[in-house]
């Protein structure tokens, strides 16, 4: 089958490389359909992961048709669309039968090689997903193709941390940096009821992609709090979706909130540490939460408000490029030409 | 000043009471704009509250301008625009120190009559408001007259019920009953992410206003139960706003239910014991909650989502009558030939 | 092997009957070594649940060592020592996975005959556990053969009860009805913290153990609701557990709540239709639960309770009998001469 | 009347000061039976809040007997025993009204000095309290006065933090430093349910007293977090509360915490920045809470607690001595000789 490779860092190659097959008797073989990049394939893009074998298929969103399922797969079968999670999680361990999925003792990321699991990409004709019942989501008529690209990583992050940042109907919102998580953040906050969402960020594209969401736009300079604060008053926000992962965008969405405000930190953070100016926190009550989004926790409402046509994050789509191009789609979205690339596979 | 009373049962006449005055120093003095007619007056209407004394002014639901204030009205002053709470809390016992602002030791109706605290109503061109700071609400310019009109009674106890049944983004909800608190939850819980709202009454007219809001209607006959199953499969919905107060009605709420979801009935009981289907409920692990709204603990974020556009009360407004017509008005709705009649006062 | 057996109505026989053996990867064989009789098992005994095979083994709360596995059975290995649910659940439809196993869509009921899954009951000498994974919980040395025998059922039913009843620390707390999951219900509801327990019953005896285990004890009599107000004042308690399932004691706890106050009901209703009296909760917002235990969701912190010594459930056995005598057992406790009967098998 | 002093920084004085007077309607004059020294004490006098005038009482841990009052002190009565929180809320701004009095925007704490609204201290013959209403707890006979000196401050801090930290029943809890309020947090987790209570700390002294608590003491060293591990399994603990507030003692928290653990820090931060390995929380999915203790939204379930004799926060007085020896008293808490130092006032 044909697959995304990374022979050397910095350099996707699309080559031949050995078929999947069913190795357990949970596993399922999906034949992909879609496959996107993510904010996170640029870590291994840019060699954060170490050095991958040349056959060894890259990339964890994709969207497909189960084509061949083993006997302990659930209600799975031949046929069936499917959005798959970013990583896969055992399913029986004892965090897993909690629901805390993310929390998984045999957790393994598709696509992210030998430090993550070793488990071989998605940007490729076909995967091989192991224990298929727990890590794949059946797709309705409803959801298209390239929405349910969306639902195995990006979009159900965003939502993930809308929920963690417990935003409530009414509450005044804040989402701190504007890439595609931080959009998708934008449109969960509004579709879950928040009455206002202040979007930040440095680049005026982004901006303007936010606004037409739906979100007041504030430039992410020295003047944000200060912006903020014109317009919703002394208060603060309510609840704010940090995604970025930096010093920061920490500061900022601390500054932001307001009192008894929830911090929820989506990003991958890559400084060891960050310093945080806690004593500003105490006198406002704050709570900051981190932390790799349950997927398969929160999925299926997510996928749901996508059917009724409540939340489309198809509109970040960019870019539309045959796998055979998954070369220039890298670069694209390393070089930030690209809001969010599609990789057609079959 | 000219009132609505209540000189006979079923019999409304516009007529000249004594001018409300502070009587304390948390008290103002509104000046009515407009007054609705709720549900619950036709309570008054019919006598079930008992008679009244004839220059005693009847309802509760209204939207003015502060003419005057005592020394304690916090932030309150001259000028403001303001909505009022259905009822008059205290604001300083156990309860509403504890923000239960529903159960105060000391709570009064307006326009109830002896046995609900003899609070003067509001359908009348001034009315005095104890405990002011408490029981008025601020109007921000983004939020109208008749916008405002709803927030201290029919849109807040909607909001109340779709919070007390834990309505959350890409939950199936029902709402048994389409009068205006029925039609306005359909509002509240699409505003609050539902997927789907499937909405029940047995009058047509009802349900298309239902689906003219976004709704899935139902008529609520004996296929009822039938008929959501083939909307939603056998899951049943995750939540149950139930805007009626009757056996059927209950007896309808609890077979929608699905597992562990939370039925919120808003009905004033008229009926002093309601037979529960009980073992049903026991497989599904339904929860049932009851209530008077709470409503100076939830109309903030209620205005709010009214001020930035994403509800709309006023669309159920069927008439707009002067307070001389008040008579007519009771006839109208007394007769369901309204869905909402608005007082226009001042 | 030799059980337990039900050859006619109100008549238990221990017999041989034939060796349960691995049908599945996921099942487990268990070598009961206690069995105990459970306030359901005398719905058994009383036929209502129709007629059984004169060899089909009937009870369901056990305790033992597992004595062989399938292939898949996640950690469980033979020697282990392990408490079972009273009921099998799947693992794997849409509630199990969410962690909701009461709601199975497959759910089995051990010792309960053909109409709730017929699976072969624990008064025996060996078990055949489906889904042995999720149905069976470890035991460490630490939790005794006696009080493991509690947490797959009466124990476990019990603080199901204290936390859908949300019993914070501090709290004061009404438990209506005293046997066994009642008594349960006071240990479970102190060691959460609740400042004062009142135990309603009708039986001097039943009113004198839960005194002993720290409660406050109030004849469930016509006066019962005044005695509550004198010993709490006005406010009534935040929190019910009602252990019984029947009109008088669900009007009773209805009557004993206070403010926003939650009634978790576990009783099994037999009684079709239960009228309650909603006016009532209305004027104080009083929410209702009723739902059978999610045992598998909640035993392990029970047991983690257990284990420090924190929970003594084995303080209300009265009666140790060997499986042999099983027939004198279920006449003691179906003649209320027992609180809780051991039947020692292994 | 006669007060502790603080004339200089590093020394306190007791000397006549002007006597306090009713300035508000809302105003209670207390007289004070014993007055604590808190940690927070140690920053007024080390000089950390600036210079104080040479009449201006210190101290803010304080019991006592209303003495006179205002006219709008609603319950409140001259001669009713009371405790006093640390602070004064206004209650009635906008967080006050919704419980949220920690946030209160005219907050002043009583003995702070200017730069926290110089509201004289409770190191006093007698105080003036305002909001008395608000800021004042009626103590029942059960709680003695020494008792009741640890609900407006110490102890209702640790039982915020432990409700903040989000302890259930069952959960393994460590609390980090064994100072006054976390041997309170021990006594809390406790009380609320938590199987065991992992006490960290430096001090070998403070290590026994966790431990005579019923907490498992573990040396706070550089093998603090293997100890935990070998004490619970890889799991971590379900919860942590922080009652240092320095660099180090957050580093151990987020170390000890395990899967969608909650860190609740209790701590005034001295540092302007403290760096956090966010990276490990990313894994793991920790929550940080920091912030003041709300205290008068929580000391009526702490009261109901020590009143039937469930906490007992008097053992951790070490000293008591009369308020003309409040030199000697700093000193020897300054000094760490002392654990709890109490002066007898009246």
């Amino acid at each position: 089958v044909q697959a995304a490779t990374l022979p050397a860092v910095g350099h996707v190659e699309v080559r031949e490389v050995p078929d999947p097959s069913l190795a357990e008797d949970e596993d399922a073989i999906v034949r992909v359909t879609k496959s996107a990049i993510c904010g996170s394939d640029l870590h291994v893009y840019h060699g954060h992961f170490g050095e991958f074998a040349p056959t060894y298929p890259i990339g964890h969103e994709y969207v497909g048709v189960v084509e061949a399922v083993g006997g302990r797969v659930g209600d799975l079968h031949a046929g069936m669309r499917v959005a798959g999670s970013f990583f896969a999680a055992c399913g029986v361990c004892g965090f897993c039968r909690r629901g805390r999925f993310s929390l998984c003792r045999d957790v393994k990321v598709f696509g992210f090689g030998p430090r993550f699991g070793e488990l071989p990409g998605t940007q490729a004709e076909y995967v091989r997903v192991p224990k298929a019942a727990v890590n794949l989501l059946p797709l309705p008529d409803e959801v298209s193709d390239v929405q349910g690209l969306f639902l195995g990583d990006a979009l159900t992050t965003a939502a993930f941390g809308v929920r963690r940042a417990e935003v409530a109907p009414g509450m005044n919102v804040a989402v701190v940096g504007l890439g595609p998580v931080g959009l998708l953040a934008v449109m969960v906050a509004l579709a879950a009821g928040a009455a206002r969402v202040l979007a930040f960020d440095l680049v005026p594209e982004r901006l303007r992609q936010a606004e037409a969401l739906g979100a007041v736009p504030v430039l992410a300079d020295a003047a944000a709090v200060k912006a903020a604060r014109s317009l919703l008053g002394e208060q603060g926000v309510d609840a704010v979706v940090e995604a970025v992962g930096r010093r920061e965008s920490l500061h900022l969405a601390f500054q932001l909130a307001g009192g008894f405000a929830t911090v929820a930190s989506l990003g991958v953070f890559v400084e060891p540490e960050i310093p945080l100016f806690l004593a500003r926190g105490f006198a406002k009550g704050t709570t900051l939460r981190v932390g790799m989004a349950n997927i398969q926790a929160e999925w299926q409402w997510v996928r749901d408000l996508v059917a009724v046509g409540r939340l489309h994050p198809e509109r970040l789509v960019s870019h539309t490029l045959p796998l055979s191009a998954a070369s220039e789609g890298y670069r694209l979205f390393a070089e930030r030409q690209a809001t969010k690339v599609v990789l057609e596979v079959g």
